[in-house]
């Protein structure tokens, strides 16, 4: 043994010895295995040095919160330089929450027949209509959008208060949003108001594929869409049922990957509300994954978890897959909570013995060390969406952010957005620079972009030819970024 | 293997084996090895049932400032029953922050010859003297505290504006103090404000046996103090050294514990600042440890640590008693910080390359994970100091300390303060509430208090045969206040 492990030992530690160890530790932080080409050494050493310089710049980025940092992330080197870095896939992300609130409002809304009511909540209502909408409980008197906007002074000042019902960016979220109830409450009924304008079948087509554009556009290749398939309605009041958005959202993804031919296609993680029909809706995923094994990857329920119910709770319903001999892939959202040893922090032990495949956030992971070793045992990776963590009150400072645990320990791990339109991102640069700069702090290198990015396709839920072909794609993409910006 | 490992396993989660699962994990928890006795059990049944109301209150205390949250703790129940609970040792805790800012304005400013003079800077400086002290750099003008209290119209209210620049303690913390820079500027005031006091030799005596009094009455049996032994002065100028500051701890120290039988001593941490003559500092509680070996536990540095040197830059002073072939035990403070993978981050792994004995705060520990593992090998404890960590900015919402993550792995750990009177507490039950209420969430249990006390008598500095006396001592009152307290 060593002398350094013993309590009674002389002299000054070794530093040969202590440089072993400080680099042991680093080796197993995520991406901590990578070995670093010439190239990608010259673009870490940068990376190195632009860090740190933000992390003596006067304000921190990932220490403040997201909407008072947004601009600050914006004007960051390295912020720029993960915008063109091939992030691979996008494998959180709710479909209400996809496109920017900016092309609702300023496309989306000045199409014709659209329609818009103001609720005695303060909310908004949207609706395509022939002819106009008749009363509704919530809403009492629909305006023709055209014909309001004729009528306003001020139309942009109109159009920025339709896009605050969409989103939860704000420039003052501390006064905003006080504690967690307010911020989900704002959150629900922001995803309540984009229904009216997503919902509408025509909408739904381009919402689909502008979002697909805008992934596009920050360098991220596959989408994995977390999706309710709600129905969506026509003009004149039909209504398609779910096997109509799935296939509109295959025949968008078509036409998408034809006219940009590096993209590899998005596939569907079908949710439901974690409240009633469960059962029914198991049964509905099991058959819509069998109708349509290329698109359906699978199943998961959303919904604030700390005020839902357990997993556990659903039991019965979630064994139906096995029960019938059936396959249903899980894709839970499971720990993303502040208490620790409630029911509801039992969840992430249940997804694991349902055999999820990756958990949503995993936020409670890292205090839970018997999952913890169950997940890396069974390599489910955590879905670590570090904004809306921020966003939804878990964590303030992001440096905070127990994902520094899990990736210290190189916990399997993708980044994602989970609903970029509420939290006013797009893309996944913003979720890679708080999770590389705040997240990682120094410590994190272009090793570990590299395996985060690689990552996503490791634990997409694609066919195992389609990962490899993915792979390889990426990878064509990432050695020519590194060979565009290392030297 | 059993199904649950397998991916592509049937059925339903097995109900026994997952409760076999959860109780494995809660096992590993602190205090999770403990067999409650069947009193234990009705106490712990009793705090679960109080922690249901306290976590489902509008106000839940450890997520919001401590400073607001104050009051509420104050009128919680498991508060009340954690101070009459016997909690051992205090083992970090340091000399200048021991007593609260009360006594030292309502009973020391009130003794005659005490002059008070305000800075430029809008800090406070006082001295006893027998005749009005001469102008110094930052005092131009020293004033009679009795003449000048009979000036005043409103002495309460002078009294309370004295007291704030004793302590960080206010209403508005946010406001106060926005950032870490802000919050530390404020900590080295109410320090260098406290020093005229402290210093002064016959009040030394005083606020010694204050400060154990303190602590007795929160039911705590032993103190270790990081104590620089800072020089005290007579009112006719009469300087004393550091032994007779050594002294005079050691005589007040019998004094209480033959007046208290039941209180088994104090022993003291030489502290230095991180910076200058370190090598002398080092050489100094050498022989200060040799010639008092029942008092001086042994060295440590202070400073904030985000803005000063690390600990490998003094290394060779380090070395020194292992070079002259003296024992010097070491009580480092270390990972007191946000920043990842700074030097400073090294401090962790550098404490215990030195053998330290036990690592102060050690908030950086989690994200370590080589340095953890190294740690609990060598049975080093960290000092957990909730409110510290809260008030200088680590963290806000104390679910969110990274403690969380080493409670869950029962890593060696002791509850401590750091600077009471500072952070406006007294005692230990403060932070106790906050490592059980906050850090341990539901998990936590009777077994969680019980370990976390004995640690602290475990974790010592003490020589075995007085730990054993001192677990004993100890053991008898745990047993009483669950005898009294559980049915
Ligand atoms: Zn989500
Ligand atoms: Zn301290």
């Amino acid at each position: 043994m060593h002398c350094m492990y013993m309590r009674d030992c002389d002299g000054m530690p070794d530093p040969a010895q202590r440089d072993l160890l400080m680099r042991q530790e680093a080796s197993r932080q995520t991406g901590g295995q990578i070995v670093l080409t010439a190239a990608e050494q010259k673009l870490d050493a940068y990376l190195h040095r632009l860090k740190e310089q933000e992390m003596s710049a006067a304000q921190f980025p990932p220490a403040i919160h997201f909407f008072k940092a947004k601009h600050l992330i914006q004007r960051s080197s390295i912020f720029k330089l993960l915008q063109k870095m091939p992030k691979g896939a996008a494998l959180h992300v709710h479909s209400s929450a996809l496109v920017s609130v900016d092309w609702l409002v300023k496309n989306v809304t000045y199409r014709p027949h659209c329609y818009v009511c103001f609720t005695w909540d303060s909310s908004v209502r949207f609706l395509f209509s022939a002819r106009p909408p008749p009363p509704r409980w919530d809403c009492f008197s629909w305006q023709l959008l055209q014909t309001l906007r004729g009528k306003l002074g001020d139309p942009t000042g109109f159009d920025n208060s339709l896009m605050q019902h969409l989103t939860l960016f704000t420039q003052d979220p501390d006064g905003e949003y006080p504690n967690q109830d307010v911020v989900w409450e704002k959150f629900e009924k922001a995803f309540i108001a984009a229904a009216g304008l997503i919902t509408h079948a025509p909408v739904l087509r381009d919402y689909f594929y502008k979002g697909l554009e805008e992934l596009h556009q920050d360098n991220i290749m596959y989408l994995e869409l977390r999706s309710g398939l709600s129905r969506t309605y026509e003009l004149d009041g039909t209504i398609h049922d779910k096997v109509w958005t799935l296939k509109t959202l295959q025949e968008v993804t078509t036409k998408f990957t034809a006219d940009h031919p590096d993209f590899l296609g998005a596939r569907v993680i079908f949710v439901h509300e974690k409240s009633l029909k469960v059962k029914a809706a198991v049964q509905e995923a099991i058959q819509l994954q069998k109708d349509f094994p290329d698109v359906v990857a699978g199943f998961d329920m959303v919904g604030r978890e700390d005020s839902g119910r357990t997993l556990w709770y659903f039991r019965e319903a979630l064994s139906l897959p096995a029960e019938l001999g059936a396959t249903l892939p899980y894709f839970f959202h499971a720990g993303e909570t502040d208490d620790e040893g409630t029911d509801i922090d039992q969840n992430i032990l249940d997804a694991l013995l349902f055999n999820t495949s990756r958990i949503g956030h995993g936020y409670a992971l890292a205090r839970h060390p018997l999952s913890k070793e169950l997940a890396k045992k069974k390599n489910v990776a955590v879905e670590l969406c570090p904004i809306s963590n921020q966003v939804l009150k878990l964590v303030s400072d992001l440096r905070n952010h127990p994902a520094t645990v899990l990736m210290s320990e190189g916990h399997p791990m993708v980044i994602s957005s989970d609903d970029p339109s509420l939290f006013g991102t797009s893309g996944l640069s913003y979720d890679f620079y708080q999770a590389f700069v705040g997240i990682g702090g120094f410590k994190a290198n272009l090793g570990t972009l590299k395996e985060l990015a690689a990552n996503s396709i490791r634990y997409s839920s694609l066919p195992a030819h389609l990962k490899e072909k993915g792979h390889v794609a990426w990878e064509t993409k990432w050695d020519a970024f590194v060979a565009d910006n290392c030297c």
